[in-house]
Formats: C-alpha cells, structure tokens, sequence
C-alpha cells in the first residue's frame, strides 16, 4: 500500500508527505481541501507577470514551499531541541495556511480595496470550512484551529512558533524570494537558506528566534541584501505600480458605478459585494480569484461606461500608463492642478487616468509598529554569548535600515507623455 | 533615447530586442498586440500543473523562448550563412506566433472539441486582426502574413525555415522541454541546447537542416530521450490523463445540454458558439482563454444540473478520478459493460464518469504522416560527409522508435475503486 | 562545544557530519588520515582536465560525494527497514574508502602500467595504516577493516551492501556522472538522483537492491543515457584519448630506461619502483599521486634521452598527439608498416610516437565477468510485483546494451598529419 | 575544414573561438603557448580547497572565463560604440594573461615572500618567450605586448580598457566571485552579471567606464554584497588563515636554512633561487607552480630538520594548527611573550609554531592608493544625467566602505589548545 505522496518543486525539489505520520497526513488533507486548492487561482505575485512574464505562480505552490522550509528546519533542530515535536502539527499547519485569506491578485488589491487577507485567513480557518473540520478533527486536545489564528495574529506562546512563520526572517519570506527570483529570471534574490536555517536557534529563556552569529550572521545579511535587490529591482519595478495604478483606477470606477447605481452590464453577485465591501459571507469571498477578477476584467471591456471598458481594454493587452518620476520637491498642487487640467482637455478624467503612486520599503526595519512584538527582529548570538539586535552589529544592514526608499510616480495615458513632460519642465523652471 | 526592451526569462536569462533592428522592432510590435498579450492568460500546459503544481507558465512566456532560441540560432549560422538574414523575419516572427491560436488549456480542449489550434494560427494570422496589420506594415514585398501561414503549414520555400519551427528537432519542442522540466521540478528535460544548436547546418542542396554528426549526434540523442523522460513522466502522468478526462466529461455535459436546450444558467456567447462549433469569428474565439473557461467551470458548480455541477466541482477543488491501469488483453467487452453497470447502480452515469483512455506516443517517429514530408526528420552528416536518417545511425534511437509506448486506463469515480477492482479481479481470474 | 564539522560541496551542498553519532565520527576520522587526504593529491578525472578544463576536481571530492550520497539513501529507507543501521558504518565507511587505492591520474596509469587501484585499496585498508587504525578501534565486533575489503570485493554478506558501493547503479557512478557533467560544463551527465534513491528497495529474500518500476523505471533509464552520454562525449573524447596515448608513450619509455639502466637524472625511489613494479611497499605506495608524477614529467622534460625529454614537453605543453579515425577493416598490417616507416624516415620512433586507441564501452553490460554476481545487474520490479533484469523492460537500454561501441584511432604526432592522411588514402583507394 | 575551437566552461558553458577571426586566433595562439598552459598547474584560490575541498579550479579556467566576459562586454557594446574594435585585441589579450605571471600558490606564497605577480606578468610578456613571440607577431603597428603591460600597470589610453581588467569592478573579479561561490558549493556570490554588463557604459568625455544607474546600480550594490560575503565565509575563513599561517612557517623554514647553509636534502634550483629571492631568470620562474612547490612540500617531510619535516608533515596532512580569535585591546606584549615561553616549554620553537594573523578587507574601497588613478572607483550616472561615485549614492555601500572589518587571531599547534585557553583567560581577568 502506498503511503506517501510526492510534490515536485523547481525550488524544494522533492516534497514527500508521509501518511502514516500524522502531522504529514494532516497536511495532505489540508492541501486537499477546496480552501486550499484556491489558492492555485491566485497568482504569487498579483499582476507582476505583466512585467516579468515568468513570475506566473500560485499562492498553492508558495504555501507548499513555506510549508517545506518548515519541515527542513524542524529536522534540523529536533535532534537538539526534542521538546519542538509537540509544536509541529501548529507549525507546519500554520506554514500551509499563512496565505488561505488571499483574495483576487493577492496584495494589489488588498492595497485598493483596504482590505486584509490575514483577518479572511482568521476567518476561513475559524468559519464552517473543509479547512477548519480537518483541523478539529485532528485532536480533541491541540485545538489546532484557534492556535492558528493566534500564532497568524502574533498571540501565540510559545512566542518563537509565531517568528518561523511571520517575522523579519520567517519561512514565508524565504520561500519567495527564492522562488520569485527564480521565476523572474533573476539572480538578485538568491541566499543561502541552508546556512541560515542551521544557524537558528531556538531561545527558550526569552522565547524567540535567535542567530547563531558565527555561522549565520554573514547569510542573514545576504538574505536581507537579496530582499533589498527583489523590492528596487522586481516588486517595485515602475512599470508593476503602472499596472497597479490602472487596476485600481479600474476597480475604482466599478466601485464608483455600483455605489451611485449606474448600471454595469457583468458583474456577479460576489465581486459586487466584495468592490461594496458590503456583508460578504467567507463562502462567498471563497469564490473570489484572480480568475473571477480576470474574467470580469475582460466582460467590462464590452461595458457602456466608456471610462471602465477603455481602462479594461487597457488593463486586458496591457496598454499601461506611462509613469513619470518625481522628485518630492517638484510635487506642487499647482503642478497637479495643471496635469489634471490637461488630462481633461484631452478627454481623460483625472479621477481615473493620473495617480501619483508612492513607493517606500525598509529591507529591515527595526523600528516598525511590531516594535512592541520584539521577537520579530532580527536577533543575533555573538562570539561572547551575547545576543544583540542584528543592525547595531552590522554597519550595511544599519545603513539599509536608516536610508530612505521612497520615490514618487506620476501616472497618466502614456499618449500624453510628451504634453506632460513640457509642463513638468516648465514647472521645474518657475521654481 | 532608450532604445531596448529586455526580457528577463527563467531559461533563456535576459532577451533584449532593439528598436533599431527592424526584425526586433517587429518582434516588439507583435508582442505588444492583443491577440499576442492574450497567450498570458493560456497555460503552456493546459492543466499539467493540476499534477505538477510548479507547472504554471504561460504561452506567451514559452513563445518568447521559441523567438529567443531562434534568435540564438540565427546569430549562430549567420557568419557562414549569411543568406539567413533575409529569412530572419520569417522565422523570427513563426517562432513567436507559431502559438498564436491555441485555446483554452492548449491541447486538452483541442482533442476533446476535435479542434486545430494550427487552423486558428492561420485565421488570426491573415484575418483582420492586430497582429496582420503589423505583419503587412512590416515591408511591402515581403508578404509576411501569408508566408508565415505558410510556414507553418510546412508549405513555405526554402524548406527548411519550415523545419526550425516544426520538426522533430524544432525550436518549439526545445523550448517547452527545457521549460517544462524546469517548472514541473525534475531534471528529465535538460538537455544541451546550445551543442544542438552549434551543431545544426543548413543544407542547402537538399533544403533542410542537418546534424553535424561529429558535434550533434550524442546531444540530439540525449535531447530524444530527454523528450522520451518527459512524455513518460510529466505528460503522460497518470494523474494528468485522469484531470484530462474528467474535464472532457464536463465539456460533452455541456456540449449535450446546449445541444438539447437543457438551460444552462451560465454560459456566455463565445464558448456556447465554441462548445457547438457554430460559426464562431476570429474576433469571438480571441475571448477564449483559461480564464474565460475556469470561470465557466467555477459558475457550473452551481448549475441545476446535477452532472455539470458535480463534475465541476469534483475539476474545481481537485477530486480528479482514480486511474486503473489496464492490460490490451483485459479490456473486454463484457468487462466494460459490468462496470458501466456498476457505475448505473450507484448513480454514476457511464457516459460522464467513466472513460478509457490511452496514451501512445513516439519519442521519435521516423514513418509519420509528414514522411512526405521528409525535412521533418532528423538528418545526420556523418564523419564520411554522408547524410543519414538518424535512426539509422543509431540503435537506441532505433528501439525508441519502434517501441509501443501505449497504455490504457480505466477512469471512474474514486468512490468506486474497491467495487471495480473486485470486478477486474473476478474478471482476470474467469479468462 | 561545537559538535558538528560541514563541508560544502558544489553537488550535495551542505554535508553535515555530527560527532555525537559515531558513524559520523567515524568518517570524521576516516577523513582526516593521511591516506585519505592524499586523495585530494589525484585528479577524479586523470588528465582529462586537458580537454575539458574545467575537470579539475580530485577524488577526495569526490569520495566525500559518494559518502553523502549513501547516507541520504540510509535516511530514505531507514523507516521503511531499520534493519539498515547495524550496516551503517559498513556502508558509509566503504562508501568514503572506495577509491583509497588510486595511484597517479587514477584510471589513466592503471591501464598503461597493468596495476589495479582495487587491490591497493584492500592493500591501504589491511595494512599498518592510520586509516586500518581508525577501523580497527571503532568497534570490537563489527571487524571493519575486514569486511569493507570483503564489500570492495563483493564477497560480504548480506550482498546487497556491495549492490550499493558497485554495480551498475551505484554510489559511485551516481555521483561522478552528476559532478563530471558539472565541472566539465556540460549537460549531458544531468538525472534524477533523488528519484532513483526514493525507489531503490532492498529486496532482503534475494539479497540485493531492486528499482520499484512504477517511481523509478524512467528515472534509471534516464540515468543509463546519462552515463552514455558522458562516455561518448567527454571520458572517451578524442582529445582525451591522444592525451592517455602521450602518457603511456612517456610512462613506457621511463621503463624502458629503468630496465635498460639508461641514465635517468631523476627518479625518486617510490616512482621507480613504480614504473619497475618492482617490490613496492603500501607506504612508498603512499607517496605516489598526480603531484609526484607530474613533478617527474616537469623535470624528464630536461632530461639527456631525447625521447623521454620530447614527450614530456609535449605532454607538459599539451602538443597532444593527432587521432585519425579509422575503421577496422582498413586496420591492415600493411597501412600499419607503411606508416611507421614514415615515422622513422622522419626521425620518430614508432615505438612511442605511433599507438592504435581503440575504444569501447557498454553503458549497461548485462553480460559480464560478474554476471556471476548477478546483483550488479539492475532489476526492476514491475506493476505486477515481478522483478526482472532491466534490458528485458526496456528497449532502449537493450538496443544500447547489444550495440557495439568500440571505435579506432591512430595517433601520431601532428607535423605528419597531411603525410599520413595521402597513407591512408592511398591504402584505401587500392583495397 | 573546421574553423572554430571549443571550450566548455561550468560558468559561461560554451567559448567558441573562431580562428577566421584574427582577436580570437590570436587568443587561441596564447591559450597554446607554454607560458599559459603552466596556469593549468596553479590553483585559483591558492590552498583554499583545504577548507573549501571543492575549489580545486586553476588559474587557466579561470583566465579563460575573464577572456570571455570581455569578449561578452565587446559583443553588448559595440553596436553602440564600433570604436572598441580596434582595442579588441588589447581588451582580449589583457583579460586572457592578466594572471601569467601567478607563482605557487598563487596570493599566498606572493605575501610570505613579498614578490608581485603583476611583475612576473609584465617580464613574462616582455622577455623572450613564447607568448611574447605571439604578440609580436599579431600586428606590425598594435604593439600588443608593450601595451598589455601598460593595461596592466593603468599607464595605457585609452584608460577605461584597464578600468575593464583592473578595478573596483573589473572582469576579473566577475569571473572569480561567479566561480568560487559555485565551486565552494556556496550562494554567497552569486550576482547578476549580465544585468551589470549591460549598464556598463563607455564614458568617452571622461575616459572611464560609468554605470547607468537606473539599469544597474541595484546590480552593482549585489555585487559587492556578493563579493563582501565571499570575503568573510570563504576567503578569510579562519580555517584558510590557519593554512596559510603554516605555509609560511614552512617557507621562512626552508628560507633559513638555505640562508644559513643548514643542508636540505631536497631543493631544486628555482625553488632555491625564488626562495633566496636570488637572481631567477624569467625561465626559471615558469618553472614555478603548485605542482613544483607541493613535491618540495612532500619530500621535506622526509627532512632531517625537525621543524621542516614536523611542518611539512602537518599541511602534507592537514592538521591544520589552531586559531584563536583575540580583540585588539587584548594583544598585550606579556600575554605575548607567556604564551612563547609556553610554546618554547613544550618544545615548539615560536618563531614558526606561532604567529598573529591579522585580516582585513574592504569590499569597496573609495580611498586606496588608487585614489590617484580614480577610474578604478565605480561611477554611476544617475536619472538626471549626473556621474557619481557610487558610495555617494547608496547609505549600505558607503556603510560597508567605512566599516572596519580586520579581526585578529593568534595561530599555534592545536595540542596546546587548553593552556593558551587558559593563558588568555588569566589575562583578561588581569587587566
């Protein structure tokens, strides 16, 4: 009788899952639920696909490779630390299901709607789902379903199990970085998890994570220079906020036409209450994907409202708004004024055609509202037996977390580059 | 003034096109077409990745592959065959369109509505479409629309250019082998591109290309049975034939019902026109995709029929049928009844819950249709200057090709796999 | 205290061996003899690095290499038959110590000077040695000197323990195929290690290993292309052959002055017992390695013996002899006289500066001396729970098992290629 | 007629050089001289492959692999800038022999002996030897061997072709971080040398060769991220500092004893003549390399001096001695001289069984002696057009600049371990 089942990954490479262990079989019961198997309709990376054409993975496929991260570094410390035994089933299940609340291109629209994925996450894992059966039935005593929650709310003791999975140096964020990397055809994301994953070390005093400085701390700072290299070069990428920019002005205006009852030709009973924001179920929300969203995309370029059907078109063969940088000390209102005055006359309402789009990251912030969840940082062991924060022992990582990321976009119809580009020189000149 | 576009691929790294280069320009413009964009929204693999989850890529990533190897090749010969460059065109923009009519999940819709991807190519290509106005743009004389429908029909003077897009040994099966291997995470795939390319020569005498058997003979073996891996082990998964045929039993529960004007409560006008192969325009079948057809399935789920939206739901959330391997030998006719029987008496109709189905396949096929069409074969030059069919030359090749690689399985609802099994038994033991 | 050492390897990554585990320790210890560091003194590949310069890894390397390779398979099967931990030490221990017997460029000089590293390797096991020491106080019973010679040998029990360390799916060829394709640059030696590893069972009624069909049938076959690949194209490359052909001239004109007493100004003792085979003892064995005889060939080049002198330069400068392919059946004893008289008239004595290479090999031999030993074979268990030979599965692997690989060369020095090629014309033009 | 050669490289896979062109005949010519051959038998990383076994490469691979970014860089740039053509010849020759003039060992015997191998480069391509024959010959007017040796002293024009071979961002470089992270089985060096390749732009106002930002500064930063992080985990491993401490007792050994005409059984005449620094002709130094130094090595084992034969034994053999990191503040002259009476007290003569090794590096340094020749700094030209030297413009890198990375360790034989432990705690409590 067979008793294993394999999952091949470009990443991971063999994933094997075991069904006579129960944790193994725990997990292969969760992969099969429908909850789960959602996941392979939501795109890793949202819309970056139309950037960078081979960053076309699933959420399922990330969330299995987390979930392997995790089982690679439980075996490594359980020969030292026997007592984390009793915490794998909330690990590796916890791993698996980090990403279950993702809704229609994961963080772009998120950002857009206002919305979080981890309290649907919460949800899905507390309401009446496949999901939350399998996790009460996998003992009376463990009450898997609410511990989850509360290791994905940070709530969870021991505290470190909430580190492995959401922290500055967690499993999920190893995981794609490896991978997008990978599928974006580049090199900057690469670091060596290995040499990182042997070097945590579980704190059991101050419950935490912790670096053993002598072998990790080098890779710790490569991963944080990889994570550095993705944000500027891949997730940031000027013509990802232009693609960002046109799906929110688009969703916007959706929202704009059911709001004041204007009539939209295609749009199902779900994504209504979803762009509304208005009492939708977790069944309901469950039949949201990039799937539904796409296919909506593309029924809104045959609408009547000729704002929503031209960005639709646009979105759809990927006509994207031109984007324009902008020092924050040109940003004036009189500029603003003068661009949406123009986009007017030329027939383009600048409540949907002109965004300025902001981008700012921290590669590793050390101040950050978690500030009061301490064991996020990054912590490392020194020579002497030490344990200090990671950027007062590196100078670069110091430098990395100070600086400032932020740069500003102007988006708009790239038909009017030229025009846009006259005004931006003269303004630059008047002052 | 920026003048090229870059890129950046998981096999091929960076693909950089340059305005100034006519061909390239060209190559920019056909990408940047609708019905070239729309590639995005159909996978490489139709459902593979239900099987091999890493398998997520898209037609238009694999077509930008097909275009960069044909690239490489070109900048290979062109030293000591510089006629080449006035093919470049032509072979340049076949490789890249060469997919350009595929519909939703590629070849599995195609087998099961008896489609031709190949015939739609043709269609988009010379119909009024975005894609002919840029080819017709390109130059006056060359006639590019025409002689790349040409191309692809293998009917195309000088030969050969027919055969760097669709042969045995094409830039199209090079490029999805070493995708296909890379994404689904095994390494049956690899294979020596570069030696291949190095190694193939253009005959002219006899209008066909040729392996320099010194240089190219072991690396076009290892590139067969890189394909034989492949079709065994991806391909042809057992798991991927049983998604294969469930899906083929929605699409005929779909087809029956708007046949019979059983009410359908979701189905848009494209993919009814589609499913009833009824006069269908160029302009309709390009709002078929992936997208369009997943979305199908997922409203289905909620059909009134009880088949439709059974068997949508078991396609949406993964509860693929079991597959029983069958000898020839075993698969009587009295066999076939009893289980079909079977499947009656606990509610299953046969014609949507059981199928046989079978796989054969030649890694290399020296007597095929296209014998007529000999430059479709694999040409070796050997030492003594003589040029061989390569199965002549070599002995595993030779067994490859003459081996019969075709398997039958049985395919029914799980629920049932001891009923049937007990049936097969009783049946074996009988004869 | 630090109880683990790492060594990183470009194939297996991180190699983690834990001091707390004595068979780890024990391979600590292994590694840090004498005997086994000389291995890093020894080229994995001989001379090939002069054809395939990237070649230039040694068998310590490698030997660590094949060492992980078991431990990962002891891993795999240890749940499933935990029977395999009373033979750890044996395996991974004679895993580590395979290659311990290896003289000068390994393979290379076997052949010219008629020794075998097998007998050296029971040789360094069974003498006063560190490596013998290190055996010996592992453990009162288990007797491992002894019964790692009776492994290398293939006369221990249970049997399947040698199937592991040589047979034709091995430790040893599994990782010389992947590290020889890595460093050479090449794809062709590329297969699915961790495939084969996950369906290797221990067949404990027939004592041996067998491939459980139905995971690994593809993953072995593939492996078996692999291995061919590689002999065609880089172990048997022509380059390669002129290279050994230059080395077994110079090795057998140094004999030739030895047992001359022909004045040879240098000539450490170790080295001319060597080449005299002449009462050599394991320590002076010790001594020899491819930095000893490469130190000879450097001072031989300024040796009186003009002979001697002239090849070592050649050697040393990589004037590599020129190969000429020639079919057997023009191999006369008249082209063979016509051409050494043109050496000698041009002042090259035959004897050294003319050799006919022939080459042959079979990447899967299912008849051979140890078909005595029938568990070097490679048997496939198939669906139906029968095991058989694998030739008699596969067609491929038996069309290249029967094939006849064997090709001829001559080789001469270049300055005669254009007289010798009018030779050999001549000849055939008269036959 | 064949008119191309090929090398296969693991980094840059295939090299073909054409002989019908004459740079790259020219370059093949190089490769087959003497002088360039000898690299085969000098380690790239000098003893590194006794902490990192698998960094076995040579110094011929690798200047085969800076030769071929050059010809890459050439190939990017010349649609752009066609002049580089006529300094093809001194980019390619410059790349290629950069390292010929490397002895044993490479960098660490040129720091115990204090010599220059950018010296014996430029006597090696001056003097009378073959590869200086070879540029001779090229061209009348190129006057290629004068004008490497300028390239490689920066005195040529124009200056940006040394900035290619010789800079804070330099071929060489790129080739050997991509080539040691690989070999060493590390990801630490991985970065993205295609990307930096082509935002590398020929500054002709100015001389000098100047990033594009915007395409690759994020590139450049990884870069030396890369190269910071290879520093510390590889080539200032303490394990590789241990190594090249013993070296250099065993050298300033042998030193002494030929100084004080103390016998040595075994020396040949270069290996006296580079040890006396006396007088070695540039034909004696190319009989330098691993291969000679390590049979001295060898055969000293065998000395009648104590301490030669006891050093010798030890690196011979690996037993590598201590090293015990120490903070500057407690380098005292008492803690000193205690632990030297302690050596001296069992026997260990502390002039060569103890040394202070002190490291230090500054992945990017923007004061250097270079200072005056400030085309080696990296100069990036931002969005409006400016050029700025790159610390300017990045807070990690400028970090990373300023950072003081030397650490301290005091080496000795690993059997007194636990008294020096106890010396050095005694201290600290003192102080």
């Amino acid at each position: 009788m067979k008793s294993t089942r394999t999952y091949l990954d470009p990443i991971h490479r063999e994933i094997i899952l075991d069904f006579n262990n129960p944790c193994e079989k725990l997990i292969c019961d969760l992969i099969d639920t429908p909850e789960f198997q959602r996941l392979r309709r939501i795109h890793q990376l949202g819309i970056t696909h139309l950037t960078f054409q081979g960053a076309e993975g699933s959420r399922f496929t990330h969330s299995l490779g987390v979930m392997q991260i995790a089982r690679k570094f439980i075996k490594i410390v359980s020969p030292h630390f026997p007592d984390i035994e009793e915490q794998t089933p909330f690990i590796l299940a916890s791993a698996l299901l980090h990403d279950i609340g993702h809704g229609p291109f994961s963080h772009v629209t998120e950002k857009i709607l206002d919305l979080d994925h981890e309290d649907w996450s919460c949800r899905i894992i507390s309401d009446d789902t496949r999901v939350h059966e399998i996790l009460d039935n996998f003992s009376k005593t463990s009450n898997l379903a609410a511990n989850i929650i509360k290791i994905l709310k940070k709530a969870y003791y021991p505290k470190y199990v909430s580190h492995l999975i959401s922290s500055q140096a967690d499993f999920d964020r190893f995981d794609y970085l490896l991978r997008d990397t990978y599928l974006a055809g580049t090199s900057y994301g690469m670091f060596a998890l290995d040499r990182i994953l042997h070097s945590m070390i579980i704190d059991t005093k101050d419950d935490r994570i912790v670096i053993d400085g002598d072998k990790g701390l080098v890779a710790v700072e490569d991963y944080l220079f990889s994570r550095y290299s993705m944000y500027t070069q891949v997730y940031y990428h000027k013509k990802n906020l232009a693609a960002k920019a046109l799906l929110a002005s688009i969703l916007s205006r959706a929202q704009f036409m059911l709001k004041n009852q204007i009539r939209l030709n295609f749009c199902d009973d779900a994504t209504k209450k979803w762009l509304l924001k208005d009492g939708l179920s977790t069944y309901e929300y469950l039949k949201l994907d990039d799937i539904q969203l796409n296919y909506h995309l593309k029924r809104w370029c045959e609408e009547d409202d000729a704002i929503l059907s031209d960005l639709s078109l646009r979105f759809l063969n990927r006509r994207l708004p031109k984007t324009m940088y902008i020092d924050e000390s040109e940003l004036s209102e009189s500029l603003i004024s003068k661009i949406k005055d123009t986009l007017n006359k030329h027939g383009f309402d600048p409540v949907y055609y002109f965004r300025v789009e902001s981008t700012g990251f921290k590669p590793y912030d050390y101040y950050r509202p978690e500030a009061s969840l301490p064991q996020t940082n990054i912590m490392i062991k020194t020579n002497n037996g030490q344990i200090e924060e990671l950027s007062k022992l590196s100078k670069p990582i110091e430098a990395m977390t100070k600086n400032d990321y932020a740069t500003s976009f102007l988006t708009f119809p790239s038909e009017l580059v030229s025009i846009i580009e006259q005004i931006k020189e003269l303004q630059s000149c008047a002052t």
